[in-house]
């Protein structure tokens, strides 16, 4: 099997380049990026020198049409609009990371992205790639939209309430995220002397993510929830920890909200339950998922005021993002769901 | 005016002498420490050294009080509780930094902190020390019970929206804080590979600190609030932010909360208002009070879920302690409120 | 093949633990730690939750020695000579990771360690674990002892222009070391709030660790060197960089010493040389090594002063401790020597 | 005193600002900014939020001369030589942060800047700015060129040993460094997610800065040494440590050490020496003195090389740079040299 990347120069993509080597069945065949064609692949991921002498190529999108059996498409949300409908009417499979086939209803492009879908007709075409959620859909699809750091995260920390009904219909997720989401472009947001040491509130209200939070979320739970996410950049470069803070409709407690996780992700390969009574690891904590494709999840009860905290923590790189796309490709192309992210996290770090 | 602190050799109490080495009315009597009585100060605060020659004496209490005409406790909780009546008794001013008098109702000990308070009768003679709350109270006070840094950061972003009853009856609190906070004792919750890097969610629900933000936004509000704090660990020594969420009762807008707001704090010495439109400081962030005794507030509004965000930042080793506490001084002893913290925050850092 | 671990639940331990469950020709048989006996080590090593059901067992070494091909000895310095004579006796392989079998000459203990050997007569048996420099003595071997993360680093960096006699006989050792690399002890030393941004130099002259480097470095040489280290805690979790600063004998240019290090480190699969004329990756940075079992050299020259500087950068506890002992592992086993060991470092991290 | 800083929007500016902030004896009249002429100052630097109205005007020579008894000038070097030589015109005090009077010989700005200087008739007008080495000079002088940052630790390091000759004539200069030495630009080098955990060797020799460096301890040895200096980014935005690796002529002792330390810096306000035999605080480190104008020395020495290791750490920003040029200032204008600059450091940091 031939696969490649376009947009292969960004962090995203380094960590897919990165997880593919790791990969026994595939064969890349070509690394797109338009800023670094030419360029070796270890000269921007430095990480990969000495692994790998591949070099990036052009934007070259029939070459990457005609030689590929898959493609990640990893470039910016607006371009990923314009690609892609080359590449779908070939009927070539395709994984994007943009935001722009996530959602499935052109007026919330409208309405969160202020922006006017150009190919409505093929939103629909595309399978949101949670495999915890769509596991069979993807196994079907050739069209995958790899969702959003932010949203895996939350909407994996918040389903399992959220299907049981559990919950009222205002759902808070507080979001600490690392710098690496942020992509590697210099700017003053993500300058070192600015950016070091921060726990930075941005985007606090309508941040856009929360569309395709809301919409998932909406549809397990068989009617509309209000997610109301806000952010804040802290003192790491990956990982993510979103706490979820909700109300539930009646008096429960831990042992229902066991079950509620228990039940909705046994047997995933990438999923822990966390929630210890003793020791230094008793929720999840994105330190402890570094490098991996785990989402730890975890939770807690609050009697005096029937509140419900969900926690979900990953790598925002690896389940966040490249190890949650090549997930979804190993179920396309018929691979063990696990090749190639049987990778334990570091600890410590 | 002579000033002596009891259990100096801390963080709260370092910082405490470093504030009142830069005071110009007051003369230090003594510092006391069990572990380092004889030691110089600068061993232990090494901040210090070149700059007083001070050395750490015993717990001698008798001695502390006839030379003493403030003093500050800076011990553990449950150790306050046995010093504190003597110097009541004798009349001689005192600011507590444990939690041993700010609840005002013995009962609550018992819930909270699952203690019986070996003297309710005494608890109604402290002022609970938030100058921007009980000025004129601080002022004639002769026993003040200094708030702990989440409660004093949560208690000043929620406030004025609390006051004025715009909000629903649950209100979450999302605490991120830093390591100092914990204090100076190793272990391994604190042990540098296994904290560097965290977000570290803790005591999610039913944290003890809960106890006095409810009891103080309650007598705002006139009715009884229930808060939901959760803290967070997260990679810095010094800073607390809390996310404040709640729900507003009606439909309302920003200038709703700016009139609140500035109506609320006007004309306060260290109270900074932040909701920038542009730029990279458009909210309150730790990162931009370190090291000064300022408390910086913003708020933002979610229409589509009537969500209020409310922020609050400060230095939990000044405004959420040390300098909070010398404010409380400069008022009881008829200072400027300002003498000795006119300092502003290292930026970078 | 078999394999134990004694002293598993140290730094050093999990880490060699995740690489032992990715390494696909063994069984871990036995995994010992005295204080945590019975407990799951997932319990200690929360990274490796989800990947293994392992318990720890007592120190029972017989067990041990029974169930196992090969043992790595994991213990604290002065514990290891205790247990190996044991183990050496009864022909099983070991891989110490204690400094108490790595010098050859028992004088140097007592020099060095103030300490006198109680088995010299085992010093000779054991070769020093650098497979770059010992690869067939350690293929042959059945005694290795692991090097110290500092002086792999060192060792490394300096045996090419050591080896060609470029030098003269002092050289500076600058070594910057993260926190990992002291344990998982707490202390003062390691408290997050005394050990988060530090550059904290420590024990400058007469470092122990220099006994080691001085001797595989004069071996090389031919004549007795004298090393002069002076280690720097750094704000980071995993990694060091040394930067060794010598001076050539002659006049001599940068492909001389191109040169040098091609033809030592030819066909390594664990070496690369980093000397980049532009980019941001110039030279070697525990950043781009960390997750891996590369260590990464480089070096410049100054014709004024006739000054080599030469970097050598790894994980501490990867190259720098686990990974180096299963490469040499692999040599003993007669295995691929990188099986288990293709692990890409992590960028950005 | 009227004072205007040109080239008030960068760090070092912003840091004066807020020194000049503290200093009773001085009003502002100009900060200039091409940048941000018009905006408010706090807006660029928001640690000064609440403190200040002042904003920034354009780079308007004439007007900030004819208001000012003294200009400091933090503009980029090469842009304060086209500036300055106006300002001596009018024999106007000023202050000059940028390298371009630092060195008193033309010919090495075409040695080690490749760089033709435009006025090399104003080189010998200038006072190289340490007040240690040169306080009298610096008390009649009307220019001052401030230090490097890198250089004035390294010198005031190494100057005791230097000026009593006990060293051999090549010194190593093993430099730490922290981010906001590079300033507020962002860039692939400042970036976060690159920047975040690195020890990063750059520019490795030959560095600029070396050049005054070896100037000012020449002098002070009488005779021609070589500096061989190597900076290292380092994980922390603020402070250096510069650890010096010199061999002494001949054997000598630690008391000797103490001797040459204690005997140059007797008496001097902003100079500790650190060596303590017991504790955590045993050297400088960066983080003790983060917040304050100190330079804190402290060294070594190994007997079995004759080698000395000299260390000083300093804040970067303040005795590095704008504190140090306040100390000049305090000189210059006939005040208490310490006025303003009695800030102690935060601990912990």
């Amino acid at each position: 099997m031939k696969i490649s990347i376009m947009g292969a120069s960004g962090y995203t993509g380094g960590e897919l380049i990165r997880l593919l080597l790791n990969h026994s069945k595939l064969e890349i065949a070509h690394l797109t990026s338009r800023q670094y064609k030419g360029e070796y692949v270890y000269r921007v991921h430095p990480n990969l020198r000495g692994l790998t002498s591949l070099q990036f190529i052009d934007h070259d999108l029939e070459r990457v049409i005609q030689d590929s059996d898959l493609i990640f498409t990893a470039v910016p949300h607006g371009t990923a609009v314009k690609i892609i409908p080359k590449i779908v009417e070939r009927g070539i499979r395709v994984i994007d990371f943009s935001a722009d086939f996530r959602l499935k209803n052109s007026e919330d492009y409208r309405l969160w992205y202020n922006y006017e879908h150009p190919h409505p007709e093929l939103l629909e075409k595309f399978v949101y790639g949670i495999p915890e959620l769509y596991r069979e859909e993807i196994r079907r699809a050739k069209f995958v939209s790899n969702p959003g750091c932010m949203a895996i995260s939350s909407i994996l920390a918040l389903a399992p309430i959220v299907k049981e009904n559990l919950v009222e219909d205002r759902i808070i997720v507080d979001a600490k995220i690392a710098s690496s989401g942020s992509g590697g472009k210099p700017s003053l947001f993500t300058h070192y002397s600015e950016r070091y040491n921060v726990v930075r509130p941005y985007k606090l209200v309508n941040h856009r993510h929360t569309a395709e939070i809301e919409q998932e979320l909406s549809k397990l739970n068989k009617k509309k929830l209000k997610i109301c996410m806000s952010p804040h950049a802290v003192n790491m470069v990956r990982g993510i920890l979103v706490t979820c803070h909700s109300f539930s409709k009646e008096n429960i407690n831990l042992s229902r909200l066991w079950k509620a996780y228990r039940s909705f992700y046994a047997n995933e390969p990438f999923i822990r339950l966390i929630k210890d009574k003793k020791g230094l690891y008793r929720y999840p904590d994105p330190k402890m998922i570094i490098g991996s494709n785990f989402c730890d999840l975890g939770f807690d009860y609050d009697e005096r005021s029937k509140r419900i905290v969900s926690l979900g923590a990953l790598d925002n790189l690896i389940k966040g993002a490249s190890g949650n796309a090549l997930q979804c490709m190993n179920l396309m192309l018929g691979f063990d769901e696990r090749e190639g992210l049987n990778l334990p996290a570091l600890h410590p770090l």
